[in-house]
């Protein structure tokens, strides 16, 4: 167990001690059941501050590497071969050799960075998942807050039950019933955002370390964060111009025994793919028959350019079997914080009593005032003007990337949500290389990689077509078209045979 | 591996599964390493769906019981004996016999019940750890809300930061240097609520079932929760009129090495007692000395009725090895769901990574109105108002429990905060008849073993001062005394010698 320090390097010394540890037990040179030194012996030795090795074993101990006995000491951990997924990776051609926390590229890296960008003056950011300022409902909000405060005085502000504001979730119940969705409002936990929507059902529904998650690959990016976090391992299943390949799952399931299978079907993030009618109809069935969850994230299902809307999972769940995800960030507002869970009623107790542990509850004030501007009506006339409005920006960026991109990018028209996935040349420069050639451009966008969980997509990036004005999609696309071609130039790639662009403007 | 299961039964068939299996796993009847039958043979024998036996495993798997292998199936945790409370309970006299999850008691189950009682009318409550309605500043809070949405726009309604609202973390920071706490505003996460600052720090510094936190007895009713879920090892410490009895922790830190020390060192809750300075330095001595964290709960701070302020456990920390978790739930707002958590540099990237998996972000709405609130200067003069409120309050309860309750009766005189904690003769009724027998009354109030990991305190209580006016505190407690009165009618109580009242009305 020997370890250098450099007193020098920006990284903490805790980190300095939990990396080199790391190594050591999966390189096998700590085999597991091995004692690790005590942490004040540890701590001699290496001439640091005990806390500094507690906090480096509690560090292994988060990632399931360590596990520490009252009174008898910490050990390395006895399955750890089965628990992460650096080991899997070089058995299961599955399994993410990018999903080690800390990585430059982490999902929570990116998720950060991104809030960075979006901040930062004179950089056009494709990069995030916000609405477009300009159609947020300011107005309308004031009013509700107002009225509510007008309204219930003192309790707007005071304690609320766990489960949440009961006329919001009727509302909410409502508002689902005109979507086939048959739930009491009694199925329906309040969150804070659709994002602890999701940490909640994994919190009650999978295991840190242990337990196995399938997902999409691309897939949404504050899931692989929460996945990566809790050393979930993922399966990832790829998507197609129908959705996730259902087909995959019938020799998957049997094999690696998920907890969940997680799936946004329509609008998917990041790929702007919507699931057909069949595969939903398919991975329902399979979903019964094999006794796994799904977990269906509707964050973008409101917002549909075009078609006809399709059935969602749980409208079309005979079995319970489907938890359902939704919130008002994508669609409404995200600043208010408020999404909602639909479980099982034997699912949901543990999720609601996991909720109290993790918060109390949800913002009183911020569920009333939602209830209030549900109430007035607004809702309906601003869904119908955000429609119109992010049609027409992702037709201004498909335009704009048809002129300026080179006729190696390869793209699909969405037909709803706010993203469009975009591949490049396997050959040529990856997303990374580009993201840093625009950068100096003061260009943003997500790239591909960090949505996956198998490792793959370094060349496929995310743009987010709803949040700039037309004019500024405009000058954006061309300023990275001309990063893009500049570094073909300087690199370039030769067109792989098959991958002509397929655009749909309609 | 015989299970019997009704479905006539209240309790899901899940947990039926889950409690028999728990069972024979605790009785030894399925030792350590036992592979549970797969979950689709169970089921079949069962006669259930799958699923039933899916959550089943889930729920023991979620209590550290069993763990499931990829592709190899569930089988009985090696370490069960070292992680569950109940075993440990055999052993270790300071071990929770009580903390047992699901138990109709339970931490969780109580405040869900709190929050209820708080709600049904006609029903004095004096249960909670509400802040009183009348004081809570509406007006102040709508004008906040107002300028807010004026000055930012839209902005007010995206997403932000996962650190928080820079200019409130700053406030945030000022406001600390007034109590001699230097701190950067980089070293303070906005969370929502103090509840999720206790739940991130947990999350961060101990390890679901194997982690050990020492924790004051009795102890604030949501750590309990969060332990209790989590499956923490509590390590409970007596409380005396001076706060913790720090001379415990010289054998027990060494004996049972926990992760962390949890300690609210002014106005307690439960019991209203404040921490001497002696020992306040005396835990920072230890902690320091044995490289064990102390987490500094500051929740009723503001709320000092006499006497002058003691400096917080961080504003005399000289090793960062003290993390604060403050709110404004108790001298403001719980509506709004704004707390803070300072935690040295090395520990908060990792906690500011947890929160991001949790939520992304705490409301941009909400953090900006309080920013806005706490520049309007209002906030000395509610704080001024509330104390004097709140002490009128106090006395006034004090006042008329030495008028109505039995001779018997055991308190001390908080000098802040929101509670009073009663003692009741050993030998007498339980807090939790004296409960049922006050419901009859529409009377209620919190049981005190509920605040305890040791399961202690069934013969003491916790009364909110605050939440009522005067004139209700007189009826509430003059019912409450009725019954109790009763209550030793039909179950006579003698005077334990040294049980001597002891008030202090100053």
């Amino acid at each position: 167990m020997s370890i250098q320090l450099s007193r020098q390097a920006d990284k903490p010394l805790y980190l300095q001690v939990a990396d080199q540890l790391r190594g050591q037990i999966e390189r096998g040179e700590l085999p597991p059941h091995t004692r690790l030194q005590a942490s004040r012996t540890l701590a001699k030795k290496l001439n640091v501050n005990r806390i500094t090795v507690v906090n480096a074993y509690a560090e292994l101990e988060a990632e399931g590497l360590v596990v520490s006995r009252v009174g008898s000491g910490t050990f390395v951990a006895p399955d750890v071969s089965d628990s992460t997924p650096l080991e899997n990776a070089a058995t299961l051609p599955l399994w993410p050799g990018s999903a080690a926390p800390g990585q430059v590229w982490s999902p929570n890296r990116m998720v950060a960075e991104m809030t960075r960008l979006a901040h930062m003056p004179g950089v056009i950011s494709f990069a995030g998942g916000a609405p477009a300022d300009e159609f947020l409902p300011v107005n309308e909000f004031r009013r509700a807050l107002n009225e509510v405060l007008r309204r219930d005085g003192s309790q707007a502000l005071q304690y609320e039950q766990v489960t949440g504001y009961p006329p919001l979730r009727e509302t909410i119940a409502r508002y689902l019933s005109h979507q086939n969705i048959q739930v009491k409002s009694d199925n329906i936990l309040i969150t804070a955002g659709c994002q602890q929507a999701l940490d909640m059902a994994l919190r009650v529904l999978t295991q840190n370390g242990t337990s196995v998650l399938m997902v999409e690959d691309p897939c949404y990016l504050g899931l692989l964060d929460i996945i990566n976090y809790r050393r979930i391992t993922p399966v990832a299943i790829p998507v197609d111009e129908h959705g996730l390949r259902v087909d995959w799952l019938e020799q998957l399931i049997p094999r690696y025994r998920p907890q969940l299978i997680y799936v946004t079907p329509s609008f998917h993030n990041p790929t702007g793919v919507t699931m057909s009618l069949e595969r939903r109809r398919a991975l329902l069935e399979i979903a019964i028959r094999s006794g796994v969850p799904i977990l269906e994230d509707t964050s973008y299902d409101g917002l549909r350019y075009e078609g006809d809307p399709l059935p969602s999972l749980k409208s079309l769940d005979t079995a319970d079997i489907v938890l359902q995800a939704g919130g008002f960030s994508k669609i409404l507002v995200p600043g208010i914080r408020i999404g909602y869970l639909i479980a099982p009623r034997l699912l949901l107790e543990r999720i609601i009593a996991t909720k109290q542990t993790a918060d109390i509850f949800t913002s009183s004030l911020n569920q009333r005032a939602l209830h209030a501007y549900l109430q007035s009506g607004h809702f309906a006339e601003h869904l119908q003007q955000v429609r119109q409005a992010y049609r027409a920006r992702r037709d201004a960026m498909l335009v704009a990337m048809e002129q300026h991109f080179p006729a190696e990018a390869c793209w699909r028209c969405p037909r709803g949500g706010m993203y469009i996935w975009i591949e490049m040349p396997s050959d040529g420069p990856t997303a990374t290389d580009l993201y840093l050639a625009a950068n100096n451009y003061s260009i943003a966008f997500a790239i591909g990689a960090v949505f996956s969980a198998s490792g793959s997509f370094s060349h496929a990036m995310r743009l987010n077509f709803v949040a700039n004005p037309p004019a500024q999609i405009e000058e954006g696309i061309r300023r990275l078209g001309k990063a893009w071609k500049e570094l073909l130039a300087r690199h370039p790639a030769t067109v792989v045979p098959g991958q002509q662009r397929a655009v749909h403007i309609l």
